[in-house]
């Protein structure tokens, strides 16, 4: 009995006791994919986590320039030590002093909730230098990685369960479980696989007129761009297009652009929503609210771990932005050294700088290496049988199209599984590839997925898809019964 | 109008329009006074600021072992360096690869959401060492600091706003900022000023009696110890005594014992709820759920800019660890380095190891000058007009009662002010110290106070003091029309 005396009953933080917003959120990266490869991985099976876009995990290695920076602000004794120049070159040594002055204690010191001004300044001009129009650093603020700062606006908008928020699907699932977290309505929008996981304006105005006719006030739309898991780059036309979309619905545009160093093919250039925006000029540019995020975790940098990111607010109202500081400050400050990551990523060296070539190689080493990954991969997936996959154009994920034969789906049914995890389960014990199954992301009925990182080592790749493959194979001996002509008849979308 | 077209009406980030919660939201530490010190700092004004406990801010120096490794860690290709041995010491290297070990893909890669497993084990061995009874890995989680834990338990607890907490007064506000962030009901207690801040247990059940018969489902209770901002030691018979309490009541105990190692008294060392609770037995100890949480920040680290954290979980069940789990994978990982200081925090050199005594000397000498300063603090406000002082036995926090005259209450009336803020702002424009009003943190009707850190260099804290009395004389002169010994009849508490 609640409220009652001890022993007996129901404790608050028993399962049943608690808030069920947590209970709801649902969270596929790490869920039972991950939970089991975890598991296999401790008995000592070798695992490729391709779950998660972690290069540094599957052997990417750092930039050697941030981190000799980073290096020194940990440790500013260093700067005093006549050795010192033995292992670090000048411009690092150069650049450690930078930001240690502009942060007052160092990296062990709270900062301004909002990050450090002079970083923020770093970050403005950035993005002055990427968009051609001026940014103000009082409207960026530094924080945790990108997904901190995408769940921070989530509940700045989200009141209750009646409001909702578009949200591509498939989607990074960060926004499906923030919504639930908060209480929100996820208001999903489908992207057009066949149209290389383009936008359907038609769909969309239905989704919300149809969202609003069940009394869901539709507040906000998410757009990921490079795409999560779909690789795709928005052309410039479908950018325009949906921001008029925004403007006449009265929507928040969250503008998810973490991927946007990550670009493998030279038809479409990243360009930001922020941009498209300023272009179509007045009234538009004065009125649209904006939110664009960026991190230091994926770009060719890949620094995960350090937790680094920032978000720049477009057209919100000073009492807005003041709201959003104050619950900040509830923290007391993003971490410092992601901090810095993030002023080095926006400002990285120039030509004449001692470490220029250096770091210049390393960067354009690992962007070509992702480029060739992306095709290995893609080409790697189109030779299966019964497995399509759209190029990837940007990011950092493959999101192969599994056609599961009826046998498979009727095995998955009886082993109590969604049919896409039945295959990544299996394909996981029998290879180690550790996947996430489409329905984490959201799918069309009846259609199914995986998502792969294209991050294992390139010299590891023909391997894992040879792999992959040979699972692929056997499987499909064992469930399809059907040859592959009838197989095309009974799929709703086939890509030929 | 909402919904409806563009540019006419309100907007969804507009103010008016956002999450009720997020606007309910205050947080003192960074409020008024802080902004305005901000402002007065732009302007040239040499500003003191002891409103938030941050050490390295106000010139305290990092701990040089815990650097040396977290930088090795950061550029880890230092370690194949020929010349690395000439400013590193061979135990910072070894205890570098240890860590890297221990995270693959070093700190570019995520880690698993509740933090790297090596760390959780030493951070558990730590606790069976402070408790005398073991701890398991798998339930402790690693945070972005201890911030970041309560933050997620309150979220995890509340699930409407008949949910309440209780919450000591004088309080540190990320309790009342996350509770109504997260749509809860503040349940105070008020610590006995005249009891050096103790527990008054009548009092404390009156208070859940009349929170219950408003509606309120009373679930859960803080206490902060040593602490903040009041400074007390709570003793084991104190303890022990709010365990029974919370087991009767049926509460979950969140305990921030985040000032542990900041202890400046011999009578009262530092002792944990769970080292109580585990000593009581039977049933309490399977029974209780307490949730007991740490930091890199404060102690004599102070690494507050690295935000390293962990909160250990107490008779919680499986399936609610599970829950917690989940919604930390959400954000992907703490950040990477921040979980190698807690590492490095609970697990410092040994005697023998070849930094063992730089960092005692270094541990020793901060620990001993925080203990002189506690002293010097406390003295310099108690031979103040009007102002009476507990001793801050532990934690980093002076929080004196300023006996505010009538006309000084009626010149803050006037100018719209709270009576504390009006005289901390006065205070910060005549001699530069930024402290936080006592209305920050809660405090009994017509009682006023204001917090400042002990934190200021030792060498200043003479002129500070200095520069306090006179401006505290002189504000005393203005509005103190009545002499000191009127005064003494007409304060409802006296400490004479």
């Amino acid at each position: 009995m609640f409220g009652g005396g001890g022993g007996g009953g129901r404790k608050p933080l028993d399962y049943e006791e608690l808030n069920e917003n947590v209970k709801k959120v649902q969270y596929a990266v790490r869920g039972e994919l991950y939970l089991r490869a975890s598991e296999l991985q401790k008995e000592g099976k070798k695992i490729i986590f391709t779950n998660v876009g972690n290069p540094h995990a599957l052997g990417q290695k750092p930039l050697t320039f941030p981190r000799q920076v980073v290096a020194l602000c940990q440790a500013p004794f260093l700067l005093d030590d006549p050795n010192v120049g033995l292992i670090f070159p000048a411009d690092a040594i150069a650049r450690a002093k930078h930001y240690l002055a502009m942060a007052p204690g160092g990296l062990g010191a709270y900062s301004d909730s909002r990050g450090i001004p002079g970083i923020r300044k770093e970050v403005a001009e950035f993005i002055e230098r990427r968009d051609g129009y001026p940014s103000d650093p009082e409207l960026i603020y530094l924080t945790d990685g990108a997904s901190k700062g995408v769940m921070q606006m989530l509940n700045t908008i989200i009141r209750n369960e009646r409001d909702g928020i578009l949200v591509p699907v498939p989607q990074y699932p960060l926004y499906s479980a923030a919504i639930s977290l908060f209480g929100g309505s996820l208001v999903p929008y489908y992207l057009e696989e066949e149209a290389n996981w383009g936008l359907d304006f038609v769909n969309l105005r239905q989704t919300v007129a149809s969202a609003r006719s069940k009394g869901i006030t539709v507040r906000a739309m998410v757009i990921i761009n490079p795409g999560n898991p779909t690789g795709q780059c928005l052309s410039e036309g479908n950018i325009k297009e949906l921001l008029k979309f925004c403007f006449h619905e009265n929507l928040v545009l969250l503008a998810d652009e973490v991927y946007q160093q990550n670009i493998y093919q030279d038809e479409r250039p990243f360009i930001s929503a922020r941009k498209v925006l300023f272009d179509m000029g007045p009234p538009m540019s004065r009125e649209v609210q904006l939110v664009s995020f960026h991190t230091v975790s994926k770009g060719y940098w890949g620094e995960c771990g350090q937790r680094g990111g920032y978000f720049e607010m477009t057209n919100l109202p000073p009492k807005t932005v003041d709201e959003i500081y104050k619950v900040a400050s509830i923290a007391l400050s993003p971490n410092v050294p992601g901090q810095i990551f993030m002023g080095l990523m926006v400002n990285p060296p120039k030509p004449g700088d001692i470490s220029y070539l250096k770091f210049s190689a390393e960067s354009k080493s690992i962007l070509e290496s992702l480029r060739r990954r992306a095709r290995l991969m893609t080409d790697g997936f189109n030779s299966c049988r019964n497995v399509v996959c759209n190029f990837t154009e940007g990011a950092m994920y493959s999101f192969p199209q599994i056609r599961l034969p009826p046998k498979a789906i009727d095995a998955a049914k009886r082993a109590g599984k969604a049919a896409d995890v039945f295959y990544c389960l299996k394909l996981l014990e029998a290879t180690g590839i550790s996947t996430v199954p489409g329905s984490g992301f959201g799918q069309k009925e009846g259609v199914f997925h995986l998502r792969t990182t294209i991050l294992p080592a390139e010299e590891d790749m023909p391997a894992i898809m040879t792999s992959f493959k040979k699972f692929n194979d056997t499987f499909m001996d064992q469930y399809d019964g059907y040859s592959r002509i009838i197989q095309y008849y009974i799929t709703p979308s086939v890509k030929t």
